[in-house]
């Protein structure tokens, strides 16, 4: 793989700072607060603590990044919007009009936009280009793309995202491709072995007819790729696209410019999962937001041992779940950062050490 | 009840604007996503609008009401903080201090704290003084309190929350009372009618001793009073406490403000719950935040038909996890308000029509 990949994630990307996380530790044990009551908001201080590598934290500056392609599967019916809608809703995102839009100005996000492989060339909005090809080939009759395409759009986006992480405290990462869920149902039966079935919902909107016809189209995108589920860029490149090559690459350049990355839906789970298979010390940098009602998206976030903390059912896609993880990201640092301790709020802790004796017994 | 309640709640709330709900629920299905894949944002939205009878919504002024007293019934032993630990962090909370202080500083939320029944006189911080009695009493030996200090602890919040209306578009409502999960048990195991083992748990921070032990006062308490499940005045006033009888208050204040009431945790959700026995239609205008990790919380909200949208296990009170609601409340707002429709966006909507057409059918 080494020919594939120069960059060699795996010596950019560091573990998490221990020094960083023991210190957030000590700290929450000494805020006013009855041990572990603000629950996962601690666990998420200490975890950004560790990939800031300091106490002073800050979620202030947000970006998040939309990978947009389009996938030569749809020729197959397995969507229920038309092909031009991605390039559409590209331009319409980069105007920040779509829901994932509105959203991201309302929270201060930046949006930025990156065309990976649209197979219209873009007429409006504001769009990086970085196209390689004019979207993939259809899955269910040979590859999706050549190998060195997939790991081009990988280092492109990991370049992004290095680069998107210089200007932002936290990066949420999305994308807008009609039929990605057919090619993430795809790539996640191969990594996981499990039946199409399993991992295949409705995406924008299908019918029973539609859904049944969507997994036979996956089943034969198996049956005639034969990827190999030991190889993630083999899986990728065979039966999964542009925008997922891209989010996969996307969380491997947030790692290595240590930021939290935010995971989206089911197809974004899916190329966390991905990046995580390319270089396992990856995971730790993710931060998950919402649980898409998608199916395959719950065996994603097993696999990647993410728990969502937002309940919503939603599955638009475009990062819109992702832009939700954002204020709970700054009240983790808030609680950090700002809280008064035991000492400072006047309260004497010491009718705290049993429940702290009986909290270190195994 | 009517020389109780004078103010007659039931005259005052009024349902949900369905006018508004509807055109709400119209404007949906024009927006530039697939039908209903913003979930419960797209529900909120509708339910915002039909509360504040308009499509213009707005979550930009928000407040946290916070009602602190003390509860007789710590002179058990069944709470881990001391009970100065109740006047200490009201303080604390109106100076922005403590968990839910610093989360509400850092998202805008104005703090209002009342004092509606600390045993303690407060010496520090802004607190509005509504002391009724110095902290209730022993509920394992008699009742809290007579039935007309629970009534004008309610109409005290209502008109409270009636006033905060008047500044914001959404409110919050929190508790800081040492021992409140032990007196919010007994409501639920009253109105509930279930013994109180399926409703207690460690509050604070309890051993598996100091847990048993709450339970059996508990039993006690409720074996002691008799609280009548039909009358919620009876059982708050038994066996509930000043701060449970304020928040009860707050949330009928809120509906007859036509505001949304967020519901915190444990002890609010219960007072929600009285509130909804007291008058039906307040139900409507309440939203969901956290799902508390206080076993009784769960009960709470079925009984309310309320489903939390966000799980970070917290437990700390104050109307912390309520305050994380707001962000997914203006989420719920912009989409409604500033999304392209189809037609804005320039595409084609006539491929939804197959999908809609199935959604119709029952």
């Amino acid at each position: 793989m080494s020919a594939v990949f120069p960059l060699s994630h795996q010596n950019f990307i560091v573990p998490l700072s221990e020094i960083a996380m023991y210190a957030a530790r000590r700290r929450q044990a000494k805020l006013a607060k009855p041990p572990g009551s603000l629950g996962r908001l601690e666990d998420l201080s200490i975890q950004l603590a560790g990939i800031r590598n300091t106490l002073n934290l800050s979620v202030q500056k947000k970006v998040l990044l939309v990978f947009a392609a389009d996938n030569g599967v749809v020729s197959e019916g397995v969507s229920s919007a038309p092909q031009s809608v991605s390039r559409i809703q590209a331009e319409n995102i980069s105007l920040y009009r779509t829901g994932a839009g509105v959203l991201a100005k309302q929270m201060g996000v930046q949006i930025q936009v990156f065309d990976v492989g649209l197979k219209e060339d873009t007429r409006d909005g504001f769009i990086i280009p970085v196209k390689l090809i004019s979207g993939t080939e259809n899955i269910a009759v040979g590859p999706a793309m050549r190998k060195s395409i997939a790991a081009t759009a990988i280092h492109t986006a990991y370049l992004a995202a290095i680069a998107a992480g210089e200007e932002a405290d936290a990066v949420a990462i999305g994308e807008m491709g009609i039929g990605n869920t057919t090619t993430a149902s795809a790539v996640l039966a191969a990594l996981l072995g499990v039946d199409p079935a399993t991992v295949t919902g409705r995406g924008g909107g299908l019918t029973d007819d539609m859904l049944q016809h969507k997994i036979e189209v996956i089943r034969r995108a198996l049956a005639v790729n034969r990827p190999d589920p030991k190889d993630p860029l083999d899986v990728l490149s065979k039966v999964g696209g542009l925008d997922l090559a891209a989010m996969c690459g996307a969380f491997l350049g947030c790692a290595h410019a240590r930021r939290p990355a935010i995971v989206d839906g089911f197809p974004c789970a899916v190329a966390a999962l991905l990046a995580m298979r390319i270089c396992p010390a990856v995971r730790d940098y993710m931060i998950p937001s919402h649980a898409s009602a998608e199916p395959g998206f719950r065996l994603a976030m097993e696999a990647l041992q993410l728990k969502p903390f937002l309940d919503l059912d939603m599955r638009l896609g475009e990062g819109s779940g992702a832009l939700l993880a954002f204020p709970i990201l700054e009240a983790a640092c808030t609680v950090l950062r700002d809280m008064a301790t035991f000492d400072d709020a006047g309260i004497d802790d010491s009718y705290l050490a049993e429940i702290r004796a009986q909290e270190d017994r195994p």
